[in-house]
């Protein structure tokens, strides 16, 4: 092998077979996206052992991918229900599955989803160090956290969320200036707990380049997580994220020496009218690399219609730079989302960063929707349905209330704009 | 009586009965609101004969305010089940409900709607123009079409929507400029279908005066529509649709003149970077006008889904400076919504509406979140679900998935965050 890592490659002009998939797939020339890789705008997550992979870009310029979460809790842990999570996730097109198993045997559904997936996987390594070591939270070793990140490598795992930013200096902050909703990150509370109960530093910040180690032998790309986001809007755009956010984008410069690919996470729960400004941020502070955010929820009064809240938040932050949304589900605040809610949710992010992309002048990306309009006004009912983001939905809705004049629905009859006009500028009988 | 309409009385300084109601529940100096009112800046619509209305203010500096829309059509015509839905959307806060009926006994339905309503009741005259008369469309004459305005007056409607604003020039613009959707509005299709068969001016247009006589002696508040709005993305923001805005903002100041209130409908269907720009351009074009926008839908490939896509540009546009907002359900382009449909629309404008409100920094608006915030810190679920938008919805939710730890949902068991920090800033046996 010439290279080590994608970002290894791109600085060496070398064009990868990942690289070519990726540029056909946006449009794009292959030295655009090289340059765009060297400079760690965009990233390929991309694990050598991970064999069935199709690859997706993240980035500058790129379609905004969306990832969906899944995996095992201690209280949900039916591995098959899962694996049927993976295969609906893949066909509705979901670029990136998040396995955050975090009970019982996460290594065998670990491999079976990294096996069956075309997408992109995610883990959060933190969340199976007790359940992989076998141990206590407090008991774990620096050796122990970094046994598990490995392990993940080895499984073909092609990024990992890593909260190397909560360092002690974070930590202190927090707890000397209380938040309404102080830390909501699982990975992030974990690491605080550790880091409390042990008087030590994060080892994820303190032997930062044994990360990179193990990232680079793998070509595992480090999703830099924010321990300290937001867990309501209140808490929103706070010093101590900040604070986290400017550490992320040291570690950043740190891993690409090493030609680690990185993302940043991003929040959370925000006002709608500070999404904008907190992309800009990422942006500076952590020089260009991807943002991969979580909603922002606009509103935290909604529990149920969580997957509403985030898309908002999803599409205007995909419209002012984010790369890469994670879907958030109705169930979100309640409950590990059943397969009906993690179906509402795929479809709300894709919403939420097609119409990002429209905003941000993708290329291509009214095509679809210019599509569908011209379907509409030529009433062609047939074209709607196939050009629906969900053809089986839209197809049930109009079933089920059948209106007198085909060519129009129930809502206006034969009062229907479309009709009107078509007829009317044709000069046909209107007969209204 | 003193005055004639709100504005009449706010511009000789009488507090009425309706803005001492709408000061309290804005939180807000009776003062402060008569000289909006006054300016036209917020409007209170209020028919004199309208005797059950609890009145609600729209415009600059209150509360975004959300419509409801329901009415029979010729393939629906179960008025016992739009009653049904007037009921359910009181119950679920609607500040509004257009009774959109085309068809079939309209002045029944309209007075019950009335009559038990205390949200205020909007209607589109032309469409019960055909069925009032009882004429084919190009039969109707000028008389007809003020003497259904009349008649929803009398009844006690409380603003109208009329599409005065589509003259000869604009037809004709839209006649040589082929757009991708023409014409979506459907009153505004009907007038301009009108004017073509009897190559006459658009009556609403041509005899304004006759339509401000009658809206001031009611008190109607004239909701100026947009016929030209853009019925897709590719249409928006076009010649067109602005030309539109212009005459309507030369409209305003003449009802203003005669004491009438105003708002102004908007888009529509819009990509997501245009929306500001057109709140700007309402406020600016009609001269600070109360604006009530439909949506507006970032994408138009989601029918099934429009509740979202709808609801991404309200919150937007309401972020924006937009003082109202028309609800969307899943049902829309597809047939006339379900109760079920009506129900997911009020929740997911009601979601758009508030986090417009938080962006906009109305007064208060984020106690709400915060209470919650509170709420999820403490694991005080009793608290989280009587704060939900939809208790109902989030109680079912957690109660379909138990989890072992009480204090927990199944998403994280006993990795979850707020119960980690909680008993880790407590000095608690942790225990994971």
């Amino acid at each position: 092998m010439k290279y080590t890592t994608q970002m290894d490659a791109a600085k060496k002009g070398i064009v990868t077979d990942e690289m070519k998939i990726v540029a056909k797939k946006e449009n794009m020339a292959e030295k655009d996206l090289l340059e765009l890789i060297a400079e760690g705008k965009v990233v390929i997550p991309a694990n050598k052992n991970h064999k069935s992979l199709n690859p997706e870009g993240v980035g500058e310029g790129l379609k905004t991918k969306i990832n969906v979460n899944l995996g095992i809790s201690q209280d949900c842990c039916n591995i098959e229900k899962e694996l049927e999570k993976v295969k609906l996730a893949i066909e509705m097109k979901t670029d990136a599955i998040m396995d955050l198993s975090n009970y019982g045997k996460t290594e065998l559904l670990r491999k079976d989803v990294i096996g069956m997936s075309t997408a992109m996987i995610g883990t959060v390594p933190m969340y199976d160090a007790i359940g992989f070591n076998n141990k206590q939270l407090k008991d774990l070793t620096v050796d122990d956290f970094f046994r598990v990140v490995e392990k993940h490598g080895q499984d073909g795992v092609d990024f990992v969320t890593i909260h190397a930013g909560l360092n002690r200096e974070t930590a202190r902050v927090i707890k000397e200036n209380p938040r309404l909703t102080s830390i909501v990150s699982r990975g992030g509370s974990l690491l605080f707990a550790w880091m409390e109960l042990n008087k030590e530093e994060n080892p994820f910040y303190e032997h930062y380049d044994r990360l990179l180690d193990i990232c680079e032998k793998y070509d595992i790309t480090i999703s830099l997580g924010d321990a300290c986001r937001p867990g309501c809007i209140e808490d929103a755009t706070d010093a101590v994220q900040i604070k986290e956010l400017i550490t992320l984008g040291e570690l950043t410069k740190r891993a690409w020496k090493r030609n680690v690919q990185v993302m940043i996470e991003g929040p959370g729960h925000m006002a709608l009218n500070e999404i904008k400004a907190n992309m800009l941020l990422e942006k500076k502070l952590c020089h260009g690399a991807p943002f991969y955010v979580l909603g922002p929820l606009v509103t935290d009064v909604a529990p149920g219609y969580d997957h509403i809240t985030a898309a908002i938040g999803g599409a205007i932050a995909a419209s002012s730079g984010a790369d890469f949304l994670c879907y958030v589900t109705p169930a979100e605040h309640l409950r590990l989302p059943s397969i009906e809610d993690m179906k509402e949710g795929i479809i709300a992010f894709r919403i939420a960063a097609h119409a990002g992309d429209i905003a941000k002048g993708i290329k291509g990306a009214r095509n679809w929707d210019n599509a569908m309009s011209k379907a509409r006004a030529d009433l062609d009912w047939e074209a709607m349905f196939s050009l629906a983001i969900d053809s089986e939905k839209a197809r049930k809705y109009r079933a089920e209330s059948s209106p007198e004049h085909q060519d129009t629905c129930t809502m206006c009859g034969k009062m229907c704009s479309a009709r009107t006009m078509k007829k009317i500028l044709n000069n046909e009988e209107l007969n209204i």
